[in-house]
C-alpha cells in the first residue's frame, strides 16, 4: 500500500534543561531532525540523541536554527543570504561530524523554527540554504513545506528534496498552514490529527478548515515532539498508518 | 638545512570585531589553526578564513576552545572529560565541513588557550581530545605543547602529534614556558625571537631564562598573530628561516 | 520558638525550557534567589518570578552565577577578581533594577553553584564579591557557606551576611559539606533532611557522616528546588519547623 | 546663541575584542549611549566606560539591543512587545546599577540598531520601550529617532525625550533618512557634515539629498563612533558648533 517517511525534531535539550520524550518518540519514527546548538541542542546532547538514531536505525537529519537560544529559533531574524548560508553550513557540518563519528550517516536537512518558515516564502533564503547543503554534501535531502520556496531552491540545485507535511496543523484553502496566531491552528484531537495522516500519506489530499478537499504533496509528515500530548500522538498515527497498510520508512 | 612547520592562529574576528592581520600573516606560515566559533569565530569569518587559506595553500587546522566568547577561552574551565570530548568533536566538525565544503582539507588539530594549557598537564582531558579526534577524521595531526600529556596521550591513541615550541616564548630549565603572570615570560625582541626560532627548528634546543641549553623538540613553532608587531615578528622569523636554509613547510 | 529563614533558587528556567515547580516553592519558603541571566534566568524569566515572589510576600535576592548557560554554572572557571566583580555587579543590578519596577525590593545575593563553592575557599574572590554587593547597595545581605571565606569577606567589608545551611546533604566532622561526588552527599530521606533542618534552626548543630555533633552556624537553611521531590522535601521540612514551634521567616 | 546635545555609542567592545577610541571621542560629546552585554559591551567594558563617562562629566545613557553578539544587533528580530520589555528593563537596570555603583547617574535610553530603526516604525515596540523605561526611571529621557513613534510613545506615557537627528546620514523629502542601503546614504564629507550638524542645531532644518530644505526637530545629534575618520567628524563638528556659538551640551 505504499509508504511514508514520519519525521520529529528532537535533540532539543541544552546543557542541564530537557525537552521532549525523544527516547520514547524514536520508537515511532523513521526519521529525526537534531538541533545543532544555535536554537537548541549543545555538543553533548547532539551526540547522544545520534547515539540513540544510529541505535534505533532512523535517519538522520540536520536541524539548523538561528542564533537564538533564548528565543528557541522561533522569531524572526533578517540575516543576510552568505550570513545564512555560513551559519547553515557550520550547523550541518557539525551535526554531519557527530553523525559520522558516531557510525550514522547524515540523510537530511531541515530548517527549523523561524528559519523555516521565513525560507518557505523567500527565493534568496531558499538559495542560500540549499547551497550550503550541496557543499555540505550533495547527497543530502531538504526538507521543506510542501509547495514552498525551499522546494523549489532545493530541486533547482539539483538536490534531492522532501516535501512536508503536517498531521497537526490545520490547512487553509490555498494550501497553506494557518498561522499560529489563529484558534484553529492546531489539530487538537488526536484521532482527527491520525486521519489527516493517512490521507495526506494515502491520497495527498487534506481537508481545509473550510472543509475543501486540496492536495498537498507529502513525502514525510512531521509530528512535533515537544507537545504535551507528542506520545500520543505519535502512537495513534504509527497506529493508524499500521491500519491502512502504509509503511513508515525514511526517504532511500 | 632541512624544514619546519611554521603555525599562528587565525580566524579570530566574531561579527563586527576583527582581530589579526591574517592576510598579511597568511604569507609566512605553512600552518594555520582556525577558531571554531566557541571563543571566536564565527560560522563567516570561519569560511573566509578557509577561504584565505586555500588561496595561501596553507594547511587548515581546527583550534577549538572553551565555550567562553567574553574570555577569548583564556579561562581555565573544569570541563568533564565526557563535556570536553563533546564540544571539541564539535568544533572539529564544524571546520572540517567548511573546510570541505570550501576546497580545503583538514590537517590537524590544536586546542586553544586555556584548553591547550590545562589538556598539556592533565592526562584525562588529553584523552578526551584525542578520542575526539580520533573519531573525527583518524588521519588528523594532533598539535600540543612539546613534551605535553596532549602529545602523549594522541601518540597512544596512534594519531600522529606535532610538538609545538614557541619562538616569542621563554622557557624554564625543565622545559616548560615561563608563565605569562612573569615579567620575563616574553621574547620582546625580534631578533632573540628569530634566533630561538631557528634554534628550535635546527638542533631541538633553546636557551632558558636561566641561560641553560636544553632539548626542546620541535615539530612545528608558533607565532602569535594578535600581538601589536605580529607582522614584524613573522616577517624576522621567516627571513631567519631563509638565511639558515630552513624551509618552512607544513607536515606532510 | 525563634525562627530562621528558609530559601531556594528559582528563576532557573530560560527560554522555552523551564525548570523548577516555582510557584509551588513559594509557598514554603521565606526567601528565593533569583537566577540572573548568566548561568539560568533569562529577562522574561527573572520578571515573572519577581513578581511570583512579591505577590508570595518571600523576600528576594540575587543569584549570580559564571557565564556559562550551557555548564548552569556548575564548572569551575577562573575569572580574574575584577572580572568576577564586574559581572556579579552587572547581574545584581540587573535583577535589582526588575525587582524595583515590579514592586519589589532586593533583600540579598547568593552566589550560585560553582562561584559559590569557589569564593567559599577563595579569599581573593570572597572580596571581589563583597566589594560588588557593596557598590550595589550596601544594605543587602549576603549569603554564603557557613564558615567560609565569602562570610569573612562580607562581615569585613560592613556588610550584614546569613551564614547559610544545607538540609539535605550531609557534612564532615571538620564542617565542610561531603562533595557531591561521594555516594553520601546527599540526605536522600526526607524525614532526616527535616529533622537536620529543625536541628539546625533550633540548636545550629548537626550529626555528620561520622555520626559526631558539630556545630554549623545557620542563619538560613537552604532547600533544592530542582531535584525530583522538591515539593515533598519543602513541605516536610515547613512542617517539622511548624510542629517545632519554629517560624520561617527572611532576614529583616 | 543655543545650545545642542551631541551623542555618540560607545563601550561598543566585547571582551578581548575593541572597538572604537571611546577615551578621546568622550572629549567631544556631551552624552553617551552605552552598551549594555546584548549586542556589544561585556560587563567589564560597561564599567570602564561608566568610569570614563564620569570622569569626562558627560550625560550616561543606556543603549540596548537585541540579544544578537554576531550581528552586533543590527538584525532586525522580532521580539514579541513583552520580551521586548523585558529585555529592555533588564539592560536599562544593568546599566543603572553599574552607573550608581561608579558614581554616575543613568539619563537617558536610546535603543540601539535594529531595535531603534524597527521601533521608529512600530508603535507596539515603541510602548514597550517607553513602558521600560518608564517602569525603570520615569526621570530618564528617550532618545529616539525625530519624528517617530518612539518619541510619540515616549512622549504619551509622560517620559521626557529627546529628538535626535544626524550630522553624518542623508535625509529625503519626507524627513526620514536615506537608507544605508542606497548609494548616498552617508555624509562622507566632513565639512558637510558639520554644516548639517550646524543647520540642524540653529535652525532644525536640513537640506535633503533632493536639495529641499525640511524642518527636523534635532534636540540632540548623533555622531557615529565606529567610523573610520569618527575622530576627524567629532573634531569638526565640535569646531563648528563653536565658531557658530552653539554649546555642546546635554540635555538637563
Amino acid at each position: 500500500m505504499g509508504s511514508i517517511d514520519l519525521n520529529c525534531d528532537m535533540g532539543e535539550s541544552f546543557g542541564s534543561w530537557s525537552m521532549g520524550p525523544d527516547a520514547e518518540l524514536m520508537r515511532y519514527v523513521s526519521s529525526v531532525n537534531i538541533a545543532c546548538g544555535f536554537h537548541a541542542g549543545d555538543a553533548g546532547t547532539m551526540r547522544t540523541t545520534v547515539e540513540l538514531a544510529v541505535a534505533n536505525r532512523v535517519a538522520i537529519g540536520a536541524h539548523p536554527g538561528y542564533p537564538d537560544l533564548q528565543g528557541f529559533g522561533r522569531r524572526n531574524m533578517s540575516m543576510a543570504p552568505q550570513e545564512l548560508h555560513d551559519a547553515v553550513l557550520y550547523q550541518i557540518s557539525a551535526l554531519k561530524g557527530i553523525c559520522e563519528a558516531y557510525g550514522g550517516r547524515l540523510n537530511h536537512v531541515k530548517p527549523h523554527g523561524a528559519m523555516y518558515n521565513q525560507a518557505a516564502a523567500n527565493r534568496e533564503m531558499s538559495q542560500a540554504i540549499a547551497e550550503a547543503v550541496l557543499r555540505a554534501d550533495p547527497s543530502l535531502i531538504v526538507y521543506g513545506l510542501s509547495g514552498s520556496a525551499l522546494i523549489e531552491e532545493a530541486d533547482r540545485a539539483g538536490l534531492r528534496s522532501a516535501s512536508e507535511a503536517f498531521a497537526d496543523r490545520t490547512y487553509r484553502n490555498d494550501g497553506s498552514l494557518t498561522p499560529r496566531s489563529e484558534p484553529d491552528a492546531l489539530v487538537a484531537d488526536v484521532a482527527a490529527a491520525a486521519a489527516q495522516a493517512v490521507s495526506l500519506a494515502r491520497s495527498g489530499t487534506v481537508l481545509t478548515i473550510d472543509g475543501a478537499a486540496i492536495s498537498v504533496k507529502a513525502d514525510t509528515i512531521c509530528i512535533h515532539g515537544d507537545g504535551a500530548n507528542a506520545l500520543e500522538f505519535a502512537a495513534a498515527i504509527s497506529a493508524a498508518f499500521a491500519e491502512n497498510g502504509i509503511d513508515i520508512r525514511s526517504i532511500p
